[in-house]
């Protein structure tokens, strides 16, 4: 037997050992490029004219938005459809889901208008905050906190619809390109601001108020996931309630932790209990030694 | 009406909504792709031989560096062009502003042979600090802090040229390879190495001298941001001064905060005022509780 | 003399500054695109079925894998022969170093068996450990932490076997893709799981048993660096024994550093010194200053 016969039944011998696999060799899955479409389509309904296939050659006007939303229903009903085949153990590509994909698929195309009307305030959240902001043009096509919004605005919405896989990956696939992992299930109202954003984690169970700023390295997670699969769907992460701002390093732990209206979190605190409204919170003992140095090597 | 005709029109509806934006399906916009391309080439000119289109395969030799001068031009001077026009309100390609983004184009690209000097001081200052570092060849291709200094070290120089758009889009395709955000308008000296660098945030005013050292996690920003826009172009980010080592997860804020020749922080230190030069600072009240665990679950 | 010619001498004058370089404009250097490509090239071997080139479309069938194998060997054994030949100062493309690299190439190809069998312990401590896990289907093609675990794995056998170059150009690109930096040097034991990732380093001589939990943000890191290229080969990195939790933004530093078995360690934590097998550490003295703001800004 030659080296490559050789290695070939090895490996699928290392496969059949594992008896903890759902599947091997799934055919027909959600497939991560056509995922990526969805996003890229999307977002050019989302803003038009600044994500153009052409180098923003004005070919995104009103005229043909109505392409991109075909072409988006195709891709999403097809994607949608092997999701659901997927979660009943079917593996196969389309079949007797695909009308039901194609009523799911229509349901999420309905939210885009409100999702738009909600992004423009997070645009305008972002100049409002960030003094390095040039204009609202930049926030849209430069800001990866705005992408991944985004992302997940639209992620939302498919979660809600119950649509397996889709939406967890639409924001890793933010995550990838940002830094920020916001999972499709987190709630989280208007005029949401993520500044430079590497590092922010928000939990599946979070809720998020109105006007809320968070900065890089924050976590909004669970306290402890020991629990594992037995703690599915319950709350989990924190409340964080309207105007409450976050800054860099800060982690909020607990689904009984509620960060009250207004509250401010200074960087680098570790928060496992709520704060009542109106609170600022600073590292107290952040106390440190200062000591010469010699001669530097 | 169609299901495309409704959702089209509710989609340009929501559009309409938007008192706020200053431009709707706005053609002509700086392209991302173009902008990538600029970085590109601009890498072949920084380091020849290492990222040739061909998969190293020599094509980048002294002879042909001439056509990717040429070639970064064309490409530059259009995106450039792009940006004024953006910076005006005029929503067009090239125009009356296409001379005068000539200008600028060729005064960056004079900046080209000071760039690759610098760089290469960057080269060897990785090369002196970093024990898993092999060779200044794997720095090249493989160190993800050299790819976003490079990138930063160009905007930078299209940002003193008071180029719009373009600085901030480059250092954000940089942010989005490396994790690592370095405003264009920060003002770095030679010998910078940064290692690791995932969350690391440089902020548009900073000022850090020869010789420094940052790793991944740290934060040079400001002290708060609530006065939004009305602080655009204020000194509001510190300033590291030669030989400063950050260990990782630091935080250094404020204008006023100026850290002196020489110093070392350590990891996780939070830092809002000035430190004479040559202070080792380190967390004091980092205390932890040490408690036994049962049997893990 | 024109502009171009102008800025070619420059240029070429600039890079002659440079005694530092190991050589100027190299050829037939490693390339990052077809180290990618035998990054997924293998991965379609470690999870058959899950990325396919087409979409999902069941294309990886066990009929398909030996013609991936084989174009597996023919990337790698190439890109092999070029990373020897930079170690050796040869310039050139393959030339006598091929027959050596196809050795190394082949006993590489020979440990996939046994990394597909420990990167199904890896998905499998994922399932267990996240609450919102849907599936292992969904680890596999969403969770970057399995996407970095696995070049990580993939890496490090070629790490083993001395290649130079490639095996950092793999574990970086995983870095870019999902901002975990695991050297290939690093020894990992089964059932390792990243939960949400972005930020983590671990060293390059860093040890870590099984069932070992990290969440995003912790590094595991050397004291100091200051010795820069005297530490080479010196364990400068913590050792995690078995079944450790490492809770976000956590700190572990130091070569003498040894982590007991079943350890948890707090969110933030900065630790330089050994802790007994069975402690849970936590932040004691993370007092905070709680104050009350007046109306919000």
């Amino acid at each position: 037997m030659d080296f490559i016969d050789s290695m070939l039944s090895e490996i699928v011998a290392a496969h059949d050992k594992s008896s903890s696999m759902d599947t091997k060799y799934p055919d027909y899955l959600p497939d991560k490029d056509e995922v990526e479409t969805i996003i890229k389509l999307s977002r050019r309904l989302l803003f038009p004219g600044y994500f153009d296939e052409n180098g923003g050659n004005g070919t995104d006007t009103v005229s043909n938005l109505s392409d991109i939303l075909k072409e988006l229903e195709g891709t999403l009903q097809c994607q949608i459809c092997r999701a659901l085949n997927l979660e009943t153990g079917e593996n196969k590509d389309c079949g007797d889901m695909y009308g039901n994909a194609g009523v799911i698929c229509r349901a999420f195309m309905k939210k885009i208008p409100s999702i738009i009307e909600v992004l423009l305030t997070d645009v305008q959240a972002a100049f409002d905050g960030d003094p390095a902001a040039s204009s609202r043009h930049e926030i849209i096509f430069a800001y990866p906190g705005i992408f991944a919004i985004s992302v997940y605005r639209l992620a939302h919405e498919l979660y809600l619809l119950k649509v397996p896989y889709i939406p967890r990956m639409m924001t890793e696939y933010a995550h990838s390109q940002t830094g920020i992992d916001i999972h499709p299930g987190a709630d989280i109202d208007s005029h949401f601001f993520i500044d430079h954003g590497t590092g922010i984690v928000i939990g599946e169970t979070t809720e998020i108020g109105a006007h809320v700023k968070l900065y890089q390295g924050v976590t909004l997670g669970a306290l402890s996931t020991r629990g594992g699969q037995s703690l599915k769907g319950i709350k989990r992460h924190p409340t964080l309630e309207e105007g409450v701002t976050v800054y860099s390093g800060a982690t909020i732990l607990g689904g009984d932790t509620v960060i009250g209206k207004g509250c401010v979190l200074g960087g680098n605190v570790f928060i496992t209990q709520s704060i009542p409204a109106g609170t600022r919170v600073n590292l107290k003992n952040h106390e440190m030694d200062y000591s010469e140095l010699g001669v530097r090597s």
